[in-house]
Order: structure tokens, then sequence, then C-alpha cells
């Protein structure tokens, strides 16, 4: 047994057996190690960021950590916005990050770099493991540290002689900690406060958003509390027969209107809301002036526990509503988000995985599919595009018996495009839908709200990605996966009817 | 005049007249003020990898900074990987990324991350304009710092709020740091040292690598001293004309054997030769047992003139030898790199501009164009792959009159495949040679060379990237750029002569 034989070992005794990797010369022994541990599955990603996504998609709905195997510092710089997405997704990961070997470093070779530097914006535990005997032991550490409570990412920067040197332990049984339970003094004065509130607002963070969060503030919302979710959440369970939140609206001003009479807000597993952006003269926090706020638990907290404690205290029923399944009727004429969302709720089978990088396309499909078949809806926490088709792989590999839906804007797409040849090679249930609007549209509407005015010929240039036109369809199949294009309300039901029918990669380029 | 006027105002000032971007609502205000400077040429990149991976090509071929615009950490973290290989090359840029406004940063919005630690372990300056009159000032400071000496890249954060507030001043004229002259005594030392060797040897890193710089090492050539280059260096005067150092081998090994027998090694801007990786039981630094070691200059220094210095002191005479044109015969029959190789020498015109990802097929290609005519090869300084097409196509902007060859290896061209499409955005005189083994080959190589044995199935499937086969052609034509693939030896001269006939974008998806 080496370093490298007691990491994957501590990895796979911890549960953790899916590793997205990109390896180098350093990681070598990794991947030799990895023909003598058959519980872990190594995926090929051809970029860093396909990797990281695909394990925040995977920790997400798994409910545990993957690993990732990463070259030296460039290899985690690639990765570090998908990190990002999923540090604010709370998404436990173990990044395993190989590096020059210990007594290599000072001599500063063209690859060497300051990992841990790199590495510590993005995480909540950063080691590394000087020697072989504390590869196994870091590595249970580092699984803990990913567990939470909250979740996030920890990375374990491997040296290379670490890796390849006899090792005599492994690292055993990781602790998992468990979420801490709701504070009864706390539940109760927040029942006092809802009580004698007149409009009072329950604003759900992820971790309030999983099936059974979702069924708890539901019973809230049977008491007449308005429910509201933060506007991005990590994985939240919707369709027919769950109870349906609304979402905060994205843009400040939007929010308030939403929130407007609100005397109370109730935080659940989340933090007062603030604007995604600045913007001159607009607020920054998102909270009605004379609205009161209260915290009904943190992120450490069982949020479907203590929502259900609040539920009790305010003797509601022991069920809230239920959507129905009721989808919109079969689109006609012009493709667009609208017409895009009534044929995926039409469609899709229950217990499909949403990965939403969708941008501006992305409420309107939201908005559709809220009477859909019961789903989980996966956004992006971290405002990073580039995530949709990575976290699509990790869910399929999570769930290898669920449809997975990768929703893309197509400059978000372009990002991490590669993605597609990993779907293609892992055969993954996934269809990708690509919204095929030649331009970065968000921006657009981002420009004027800046202060910044309408957009002179420099500026359009930066916000326009239709010259050339990309052909999604050519893209996408030659890195493997099937394509087809459509650019009707009646062709993308039939096309998307289909691809729901089948099973295995597929892309829809909408022509929006 | 706003703060992002004021940035972009000084920028043109100081002949920084490129911006490779990629924008997002925190950098609207610079976005919008593009339309008020037309000396300011800004072009468009679907991803931060290609942005900064361009501004390092700009700067190795302009001799002065680009400015990249990046998105908040995530942005930055996505460009992070080629603004390593741009600090090994010691490439001045200016890196400007978006924050939010002041006020607003403390409200931690999804976006919000420390910049400015992510920014450091690839910055040799970094600082954030709090406000809109320091935003022109700290510009010219950031163009100063990123000049050198030596030349890296410098990270100006600009807060949304310092864009759009007013501005009040400029930065003015930027000083531009003048390399260090060379140091009598020490030439005078390394003189006496030369002489009183039996078999010394001269080593240039990448300062001592362009036209002048070659050329007065070929002096020294021409009295029986040794020249070697680094195995990467960031620009290299070549072919046609010049003097023909040979360059260290990459192999630790090899590099050692090629160096047996040396009794001096003279360090010019470089410094002592390391192994790329560390291996088991083989050595970190490659210099031979009982070699003594010299430095003639530091990277501060202007290397061309240390070296003139010394061959005066020397006596050498006022040229070295000169590569006559004498290019391979046409190649026949099984397509390989050498084959390749030899349809670039036979082909490529005067002042083509090569920037190589090709890893394994480089150093065939390399040694193959030794004869051809004058050109300029960029190498993979910091050996995180994804830069071949990024270089070219910041070289091409710099240089829009020459031709510019990207080599890149089917791995490392799937890292920032998204490049092509600003290839065929600007119709830039790019055409991208894709070498494709279907495989990670210097990965098969170095498993066994880090002791890890030979692949098992599960480490063969993170070397292997031929399933599904990826096609160039459909990619490229794709992103629009005109593509054709070829398989024996006699197709490919065809086709290269045909690219290098034409101008414009073309990919010729080499099947080896």
């Amino acid at each position: 047994m080496n370093g490298a034989d007691a990491l994957i070992t501590t990895l796979a005794d911890n549960g953790v057996t899916a590793c997205f990797a990109n390896p180098g010369t350093s990681e070598m022994q990794f991947v030799s190690a990895l023909d003598r541990e058959p519980r872990m599955r190594s995926i090929l990603c051809l970029f860093e960021g396909v990797a990281t996504g695909a394990a925040d998609g995977y920790g997400r709905i798994a409910g545990k950590p993957a690993c990732t195997l990463l070259h030296l510092g460039p290899g985690y710089a690639n990765g570090a916005a998908n990190l990002h997405n999923a540090r604010r997704a709370f998404t436990p990961i173990v990044n395993v990050v190989g590096d020059h070997a210990t007594y290599h470093r000072d001599f500063d070779a063209p690859l060497n770099s300051d990992i841990a530097a790199l590495a510590a914006p993005n995480s909540l535990w950063v080691k590394s493991a000087e020697c072989a005997d504390s590869v196994g032991p870091l590595a249970a550490e580092a699984i803990t540290a990913a567990y939470g409570t909250p979740g996030g990412n920890a990375c374990l920067i491997l040296p290379a002689d670490a890796a390849w040197n006899a090792a005599s332990v492994h690292g055993g049984v990781a602790e998992i900690p468990a979420p801490a339970a709701p504070d009864a003094e706390t539940v109760a004065a927040v029942a006092h406060a809802v009580k004698a509130a007149k409009a009072p607002v329950l604003l759900l963070g992820s971790g309030a958003c999983r099936e059974d969060g979702i069924a708890a503030a539901g019973r809230l919302a049977a008491l007449g509390v308005r429910v509201l979710t933060d506007t991005f959440t990590a994985r939240q369970a919707r369709g027919e027969g769950r109870f349906r939140p609304d979402k905060l609206p994205y843009f400040g001003e939007q929010a308030l209107k939403e929130l407007d009479g609100a005397d109370l807000m109730v935080l659940v597993a989340t933090e007062r809301p603030v604007a995604f952006f600045a913007y001159p003269d607009r607020p920054s926090v998102l909270v009605p002036e004379h609205c009161g706020l209260e915290t009904l638990c943190g992120r450490e907290v069982d949020a479907a526990a203590a929502l259900n404690a609040l539920a009790d205290a305010l003797e509601a029923p022991a069920a809230g509503p239920a959507e129905p399944y009721a989808p919109p009727p079969a689109p006609a004429g012009k493709l667009d988000a609208w017409a895009i969302g009534a044929s995926i709720a039409r469609h899709m089978p229950a217990d499909t995985v949403i990965s939403d990088d969708a941008v501006t396309a992305g409420l309107p499909i939201f908005t559709q599919t809220r009477a859909a078949r019961a789903h989980d809806w996966l956004s992006l926490t971290g405002g990073a595009i580039g995530q949709g088709i990575p976290l699509a792989i990790g869910a399929a590999v999570a769930r290898p018996d669920a449809k997975v839906l990768a929703l893309t804007g197509d400059g978000a797409g372009m990002y991490t495009v590669q993605g597609l040849w990993t779907i293609a090679r892992e055969q993954l249930d996934v269809v990708v839908v690509v919204f095929a609007n030649h331009v970065y549209r968000i921006l657009g509407i981002e420009l004027s709200r800046t202060g910044a005015g309408a957009a002179g010929p420099a500026a359009s240039k930066l916000l326009d990605i239709g010259d050339p036109r990309i052909d999604w369809v050519a893209v996408s199949q030659g890195m493997g996966v099937p394509a087809q294009r459509v650019d009707t309300a009646e062709a993308f039901d039939e096309a998307f009817a289909q691809a729901m029918a089948a099973k295995g990669p597929r892309l829809i380029e909408a022509a929006l």
C-alpha cells in the first residue's frame, strides 16, 4: 500500500466512490491505484471546470461527496469557478489536488504554485499530506470537513512522494457530523413573532428546500404564512405532490415589490436577502423598511426539523397544500422559453433532475414546470456561468435511473462545452437544451440598470455572440452527443417528447 | 468622465490598446466606456482562459501589455491557469477584474469572493480601486508593474461604484521601467570562468531568446561555447538567418546526458535548471555533479547586452553562425509529427509566429523547423495545457500581418476550444493544427516514469480520450472556423500549403 492506495481506500471506505478527474503526471500514482480499488468509479473530464461542476451535481443529488482529481495549481484554478458555485450550494466535495514531491517544491519547477492559497477562498478545509502516512488520516479529515454542517468543498493537497511512498495506515471511518437540532427557545420565540405578525414571510435557503423542508414549509403555508425561497437554491423539490413556495425575484426592486407589506421575515437556513449586484441608487438589502427579521435556524441546523417544530408550535396541519399534476397545454408557434417550459412540463417523467444554467430563460421554465411531475431543480447558486452541463453529469452519475435535464444558455454552455464529451463517454441519460439566442441577453438588461446607458457599437460587440453563429448541432455531434436543432414550439415539443422517451445523451438546440 | 473612462483613457494613453474580455454585470461601465475610447480594440472571448491566454500571446509578440476584462473572482479563476503560464513567461498583462460596489461587498452576495487572494499567487501586483479618483492612477501603477523588470501580470480590481462614479483624474503617463544594464564586474568574472573552462555551457532563459539575445549568444557559440536554452521559453527567434541553440531536453536524464562533460554552466536570465516533475530516484537539479555554476545576469537585466558584453570580453566575432533556409524534403506516407514538421518547415512564410501546445508532438516539429524561414516560437512556459489556441489569438491581434500557427494536442486543444470562435469572430490569420492521437500520450509515458507501473483498465480510462473520438472538423466548423481532416503525410502537406497560401482562420485535424 502506498499513499495513493491509502487515499483511495479511505475514500471508498467512507462511501466516496465517484471521482471526476483530469490528472497529470503528479497524479499518476492515484490513477494507477484506481486499478486496485474497484469501488471507485473514475470519470474523465476534458477540463477541470467540468470535473468540479460534476462533483457539485453529484453531491447535491447523492447527499455525499464525490472527489475530484486535479493537476496542481492550474488544474485547481480551472475548477475554481464551479467550486465557487459549490461553495454557495454547501455541497460536500473532496478535491484531491496533486502537487510536486515535497522535496521538489523549493526548486520552483514550471508548474509550481501556491495551491493552498489558490484553494483557500473557496474551501472550508485545506491541508497538504506531507508524508505517505498522513494521506489516509487527512483524507478522513477532509471527508468530515466536506460534510459540514453545512457542507462545502475540502481540498486535500497530495504531493507526489506522499502518493508513491509506502504507507502503513489508511484513514478509517470518518466522522460524519449531523446537523444541529433546532433550538426550542428560538422556535418558541419565532412562533410568537409569527402569531403577532400581520403578514409574515418565511424565506427558505438551500438547506430548507429538499423534500422534507418543503413539506414542512407547506404546513406553515397552510396557516397563511407566505413562503418564499432564496432566488438560487442548491436543490429544490418541486412539482406534483409537493408544496410550491414562490421564489424571491432576481432583481431587487421586484423582490421588494414581492415583499411589500410584509411585517416579519423569518429566515430559515439562509441570511438576510441582498441584491445579486449593486446598482446606482438601488438598495442592496432586500428587506422592506418596517419589516422585522427573525432567524428560525442557521445553515448548521436541520431546517426541516426546525420548520416542523415551528409548524407544531403554531398547531399547523400535518400537511400543507400539494401541487397537482397540471402541465400547460401543448405550445404552438413561436419558440421561446415559455413554450419550451410547457414542453418540459408536459413530457418530463417523475424524478427528473433539472440543472439550470439557462440565465434569462430559467425563470420561464421554472414557472412553467411548477405543476409538472415531481422533480429536483438545481440552481446556479454562485452566479458563475458554465455550471449547467457539468452539474448534469454529476447528477446523472449519482442517480443513473433518473432523467437529467441540463438547461443552458448558449453563452453559459460554451464555458464548459467539453462536458458534452463526458456525457457521451459515460453514455449518461442527460438531455441538454441550449437556448440559442446568440447574445448575452442578461447583460443587455444589466447594462442599462447599472446606469451605463444604451450600448453603442463597441459595447454591443461584447454582448453579442451571434457572429459567427455557433452551430450547436455540429459542436455536440463532434463531441459524440446526438443533436438536433428546432425553431418552432411544435418541433421542440416533438423533439423533447422523443428525448424523454429514449435513453441516453441528447442535445436540442432551441433556435430562439 | 467616470472611473471606467479614466481607466480606459489611462490604458490607451499608455499604449494598452487591446482588451480581451468576457464581462458581466459588474463590468458594464467599462463596456460602455469602450464606446467613448476608439483607441481600445475589444475582443470578446467566450471563456476567460481564452482571454488571459490571448493577452499572454499579445504581450509576448507586442512587447507591451494587453488588458483583460474579467468578471469577479470566478472570472479571474477561469483565467488563472493561462495567467500561470504568463507568469512563467514574464509577459506584461494588466488584468482588470470587476468587483461588486465597495459598499455591497459586505453583504456577501452570491458572486462575492476574495479576488485579491485568488489573484495573489499569479500576480506581481494586486490592488483595488476603492474610489473613482483612484482608478486612473492605479491603472498607471498596474501598467508600470506589468512591464517589470521582468514583466508579469498585474491585477487591478475595479469595484462597480469606482467605475460608475464621476472621476476627476486619469492616470497620465506610466513609468516604463528599463531593464538593468549588465554588471561589468560580473561580465569580467564570467569571461574569466569561461576562458578557464574546458567545456562551458551557456543556458539562456526567456529574456535571452529574442532576436538580439539569440544573435549575441551566437557570437559566443562562434568561440566554441555550447549554447542551450531553457526547455520552455516565452518567445524564441529561430530559423533562417538566426543562430540555433539547442534546447535543454524535457526529461531530466536526457538533460543530464546532454550536459555530460560540461564543467561550467553560465546562466543567462534564468535559474539553475530543474526537472519539470520529480520522479522516484531521479535528481531534481539538472546540473552535472562537477559542473561549476555562474550567473551572467538575472531576469531584470538586458540579457542581450550582457551576452554582447561577454562576447566582447572574450573577443568573439561580431556575428555567430546563421541557419540557412534548408527545409526537409516533402514528407510521404505515414502521418506523424515529423512529417507534419517537415510540411510546416517547407511552407510557412517568414515571420510566422508558432504557438506550441502540442505536448509530445512539439519536439519533432521544433526539430524539423530549425532551418525553416525566420519565425518566433512561443512555448508552454508554465505547463498548464490549453494555451495553444488562446496564445495564437493574441499573437495574431498583436501582429495582423503575420501568419500565426497554433499547434495543439487534442487533449490540450479541448481545454480552451472556445477560442476557435474568437478566431472566427475576428477573422484572424490563424491556422490551428490539432494532433489528434486520441490519448493523453505524455501521461502514458509519465505513468511508468513515476514508478506507477503499467496502466490497468481503470488507469487507462483516464489517459484515453478516443472514446468517443472527437470530430475536430465538426467542432471547428460549428464555431465558425473552416476545417479539414487529413490522415497521410501527402494530404497534410497539401492542406498545409493551401492554408499558408490563403489568409484567415483554418483548422487542420491531423489524424495520427
